[in-house]
């Protein structure tokens, strides 16, 4: 098993993005990450992405976006996880990296929302639901987490207006970060008066619709070593994947996100690190109530306190343990497939100190978590950036 | 960098499965797998799948089946590489025991392509070409291998007569293999007078469209010896994945396939072999044209000579280098994200001595190739055998 180290990053804006098509925006993540890289080829592409086939109308996207970058001959594939496809396939970039079998791979996150109609988007992304158990009930994916969320509410006797804390730390940070799709600071009370989608799911407890692409390049920790070019080297201390069941009425607990938490203890202890020694957490806000059920199950908040804790400033860019640090799903945006490698740009951002206005004093050690359809796939990330 | 074995295998029968939804399918398939493994359980399940999200209305398939089948929790992930999407799963899997990061894993490829109009499952095929330029000009993928087809007609000046060997041969195999979706012999008389659907192809030279499952389970290559069973163990000698433009007109020369031959060559380099030290080749006959062009750039065959070497009996059960064991794509059926993993488990079933009625006297090394779109991803891989 080969250490595995982040050598190059590269992002587009995340937002309505008409005027680049679904291998553009791969074009664009992947060039800007082998620039960073400061390399010319590499020997495999995997590509991140849930949704291509069905909103735009093209599957092979990996040979695809390949093809279009100049990467002609590579071995490509495309995964997927549904709204955690960017970590699937960035875990399946750190296999190919460790076994030895592969010295350069790029993992690119791709998605294109925006192209269809919202009802078409909506009906795309209730495919990460189970069709025949939840959709075929009518179940959307926002039913489904505002589900989970009333009975949050109930169980734990916490209000609503708890949950503003989340999206607005989520947007307060993507102030700072010029690739964000939002731009504007939520208070308490525009919080209060947003509109609601699936009671008590308001359009400020939900990520947005939109388009975006990021890309890491991955190589062996020993060699990234001499490759040098004075950055900052990142090295990918954990790499875990977990599942649970598909339907949330399947599980035992809906509030309990079973494999957040074996995904996050297994890389504790890979990591030889306990939650406590976590600088800052880059979590799967899709919808606020899984920001909380996330910190709860990975060890940052007993069952029923992570709503405490994003009330008590803990978990801002000057708290105990910021989260979210760019702006997270709700407020740089969440193109589904490729919010998983913008999780780890970022994080690479931080380790390097070139996070800009958002950078944080502290930041050596940084914990990624993209989750797939309501806590089915859940895959976590450490990384440590050098001393 | 560990040596990866096969442990266990399971398929389900090819044809139009209407009784079994794509959950069921994965179902059948992996637990037969682990049943002929004897494992209980495993740390990661990779599926091969082109269409669930287009034909089948779910994504988040590889999770759906993990908890289906009774393994909740372990990693899951889709892979996706149009029609080689099975052999791009196989590489992860491989990936993912040569790592060292994960012991046991459990490959699958699934599809289900017969519970939607014949039109919609040619559309969501059509996604496996460059939508932009390929299919928004109406070109389907039949169309795509008939203009390949007939262009080496002219190139090389052969007859259509002169294809026929192809079908023959996989329909002669799959008449002993049970879990095959035809069992009827062709004649020159019957693929002469075959419907047409895309002149040159007729409904001879073009693979069905089908349901199926296959599955496999890996474990590091000294575990396996330990693990037993009395079974011969079978290594994964060469896994390789190689690309070319997605859009055939971007090619040099349409009847190269440069990405079979740099594959192919590549595992030739990896296992230290030649062709002429594989027993049994199973390509990837989804038309007959491929065949033909997967022999040539695989080095069976000197450009526009493969034709020939069909006629030439070589390919039969009883030639130097049988093809396609079981049927291949044509007659064993092509469940488009599956068929990557049948040839495997039918390359298997020929090392260890299990194939039935179409056992192979000599068959130590064995060679699958699958194509994903007209060529643009091309998966070899190479198994040996003990002796």
């Amino acid at each position: 098993m080969r250490d595995v180290a982040i050598v190059g990053i590269g992002q587009t804006p995340v937002g309505e993005l008409w005027e680049k098509s679904l291998r553009h925006l791969g074009y664009d993540a992947v060039r800007a990450a082998m620039e960073d890289a400061g390399i010319e080829t590499a020997e495999a592409l995997y590509v991140g992405n849930m949704l291509s086939g069905e909103l735009n109308g093209q599957e092979h996207v990996a040979t695809l976006i390949a093809d279009f970058t100049g990467l002609r001959g590579l071995e490509a594939a495309k995964v997927e996880a549904a709204c955690a496809s960017g970590a699937a396939a960035m875990r399946v970039g750190v296999l190919a990296v460790a076994s030895g079998m592969v010295e350069t791979v790029i993992v690119a996150g791709v998605e294109k929302m925006t192209d269809t109609l919202p009802a078409e988007t909506t009906a795309g992304l209730a495919l990460a639901a189970d069709q025949d158990y939840e959709a075929a009930e009518g179940a959307t994916f926002v039913a489904l987490n505002a589900m989970i969320m009333r009975r949050y509410m109930h169980e734990y006797g916490v209000d609503k207006a708890d949950f503003a804390a989340f999206p607005i730390i989520a947007h307060e940070n993507a102030l700072g970060n010029p690739n964000a799709m939002f731009h504007l600071r939520l208070t308490p009370e525009r919080y209060a008066k947003a509109a609601p989608i699936a009671p008590p799911i308001n359009i400020m407890d939900s990520s947005p619709i939109c388009d975006g692409a990021a890309a890491v390049v991955l190589m062996p920790y020993e060699r990234a070593k001499e490759f040098g070019r004075g950055r900052r080297l990142v090295r990918v201390a954990a790499s875990v994947s977990a599942t649970d069941t598909l339907a949330v009425h399947d599980r035992r607990n809906p509030l309990w996100l079973e494999a957040a938490y074996v995904s996050s203890h297994k890389a504790y202890a890979l990591a030889g690190l306990t939650p406590n020694d976590i600088d800052f957490f880059e979590l799967h806000d899709a919808f606020s109530i899984m920001a909380a059920l996330s910190l709860e199950a990975s060890g940052f908040a007993p069952r029923g306190k992570a709503l405490e804790l994003a009330g008590s400033g803990a978990l801002t860019l000057e708290g105990r343990l910021p989260i979210n640090t760019m702006g997270g799903l709700k407020a740089r945006g969440h193109p589904v497939g490729a919010t998983g490698v913008y999780q780890i740009v970022e994080a690479v951002q931080q380790l390097r100190g070139d996070a800009g206005a958002n950078q944080l004093g502290h930041a050596h050690i940084a914990m990624t978590q993209n989750i797939g359809g309501s806590g089915a796939t859940i895959i976590t990330h450490i990384l440590r950036g050098e001393e």
